[in-house]
């Protein structure tokens, strides 16, 4: 028998690759830039480009902000990073140091700004609002546009609401949306339109540049029927004690589990302090591997920031040392997610910004 | 007009020192340690652990994990840093070479463990287990040690699963349990049971050494009453662009808010990968300050990694670069939260993990 305390993050970059190159063949001739914003969603920007760059020929990119693509340009000179956030007195810096960064401007501020800041090296992208309402130029602010100001922008884009639901009726909308802003403002330059879950909708959506993100990260962008991705997170954490409880003992912060019989429960080193939400109190699951196959075990109780404590009752075979599998190939974030009440992005941006884990790549 | 377009985290280290001392007041006799796990509570161990220890004497310190303990004790070498997560393979190394790190035994497989190890330049202490059926040793447990294994343990210590409800019966029930087994087991070493909530439920339940955390970063540990914590995090976002809604349409993803009629919204730049909690979609508010004072506005609409929206229809007076207040003294953590339908603690932990905030530290 062994002791651990520390969880464990897994990511795989092998899969991560096959989604990519996945992706990348959906999108027929459609550039598969990459979105490595929120540090690649939490699972590490550099790492991500790297494998992207390295061996998928990645040369596109997308962040949120400007800080984030530095090292990404840094490291790599011919790749190029669009700015989703756009540009700002915090950022125009960082903008003006490096012609590689490109923003992505939103309002008719935002392009003054921009004017204003007379650098003259590289074309802006620009967001065009379409039915998300959401960052993006609304067709009367288009309008007022100068022919000179649209003759800035090397690439116009916009972001889908609803992609992750094929017969949604505001995909179609978006798009011809997208369609008429283009040829009346756009003509000649590249358009990106979908990002993963727009990607799974067809040619029409997929414009030049599609954004991959979610999906190459393994998530679910196509819920309406079985994922294509590979899984590319694991977490696992150490069973720290495993005791029994008595029949009307508690567990537990505000006592919110009672035991109506006998329990056994294993005590797992893993809490909101390392992004398990706190909404899996008494609903979430966790796995043990045993010679049975996979296990599953019930949290119990509240979710601290620390620890959970799983109700192992019925597990074949567990000790001290042992591991709980949060999430893996065989309940992926996406499953903990819908038992979280939440959506697997931001499980996963949460997971990946704890450095309390021992954090491992594969490949 | 300007424009920003990162987030601003602003943690008051004056108002943290404040609320600890108010606390060490409170806890009378006993010694006053501090709480600084999970990077403390997301706001920076190393610079939470600075003022307390130059400008409160503090010397005791808890943690969850060794390696959170690492800096802190190269730093000051005449602290203790004790780790509530214990001891594994994984962390025996920083045992072996940092005697200021003590680990806190919960099992008597990690008792074997750490007698195994022969390290016997400190004490460690124990965590027995009282009602909140977490990590320690249950009586049975205790009754199977020997005298020399009891011999071991520099301080006995327990934690109370319902000390923020001033009336709840567990309390009483584990208190009465500590002292049972103190008075059988531990009679002659210091005793900690109350954590930030305890403190307030008097000198019985304050024991020998209190850990002080959540309320000295300003949560509300005892919300029977008003808050005696002054308020710690302040979080504000720039409004990236401003705009009309016309009667009919949809916002953010999955369409899920429909204009009733004309709305004014602001786009502001944080989202649930900076730590906003996405169950705040619909439901969550921000206030801008007018002349008017501060003006609420809400979220609505899907919570986005990057964004979120507001209806700004009935603030006075805004403008593209103005910024929304999301955690102020005016609206806390606390009060996020409970919007949130979570925990301080948890919104906090996340807040505090994002680089990508301007992070600014008063005091």
């Amino acid at each position: 028998m062994s002791i651990f305390t520390r969880a464990i993050l897994e990511i795989n970059l092998n899969n991560l690759l096959d989604n990519y190159k996945v992706l990348q063949e959906i999108a027929g001739s459609a550039t598969g830039a990459a979105v490595i914003k929120d540090d690649a969603y939490g699972l590490g920007a550099e790492r991500v480009a790297d494998v992207l760059y390295n061996k998928a020929g990645v040369r596109c990119f997308f962040a949120a902000h400007a800080m984030e693509a530095l090292p990404i340009v840094q490291k790599y000179r011919d790749v190029t990073v669009y700015i989703l956030q756009g540009i700002g007195e915090d950022s125009a810096n960082i903008f003006r140091d490096n012609p590689q960064i490109v923003p992505v401007i939103c309002s008719k501020e935002m392009l003054q700004y921009w004017k204003d800041l007379k650098i003259t090296d590289r074309k802006p992208a620009i967001q065009v609002e379409t039915g998300l309402n959401r960052l993006g130029f609304r067709e009367a602010d288009l309008a007022e546009l100068s022919i000179d100001d649209l003759a800035l922008f090397g690439l116009v884009m916009s972001h889908l609401a609803c992609g992750d639901e094929k017969d949604h009726f505001m995909n179609e909308y978006q798009l011809n949306n997208f369609e008429r802003i283009k040829a009346k403002y756009f003509p000649n330059i590249p358009a990106s339109l979908a990002a993963s879950d727009g990607v799974f909708l067809g040619k029409k959506f997929q414009q030049n540049i599609v954004r991959l993100g979610a999906a190459m990260y393994g998530i679910n962008t196509a819920p309406y029927r079985p994922n294509q991705m590979k899984n590319v997170v694991t977490v696992k954490a150490p069973v720290l004690q495993v005791t029994d409880l008595a029949k009307g003992e508690f567990v537990g912060y505000s006592a919110t589990y009672r035991a109506a019989g006998k329990r056994r429960i294993a005590i797992v080193s893993i809490g909101y302090g390392d992004g398990v939400p706190r909404s899996l109190s008494n609903v979430g699951k966790v796995f043990f591997k045993t010679a049975k196959g996979m296990e599953e075990a019930r949290i119990i109780g509240r979710v601290s920031m620390d620890n959970i404590i799983c109700d192992v009752t019925n597990v074949s075979k567990l000790e001290v040392g042992d591991w709980a599998v949060l999430a893996s190939d065989f309940y992926t974030l996406d499953d903990m997610a819908r038992d979280a009440g939440t959506i697997s992005y931001e499980i996963m941006s949460r997971l990946g910004k704890n450095k309390r884990f021992v954090r491992r790549y594969i490949g």
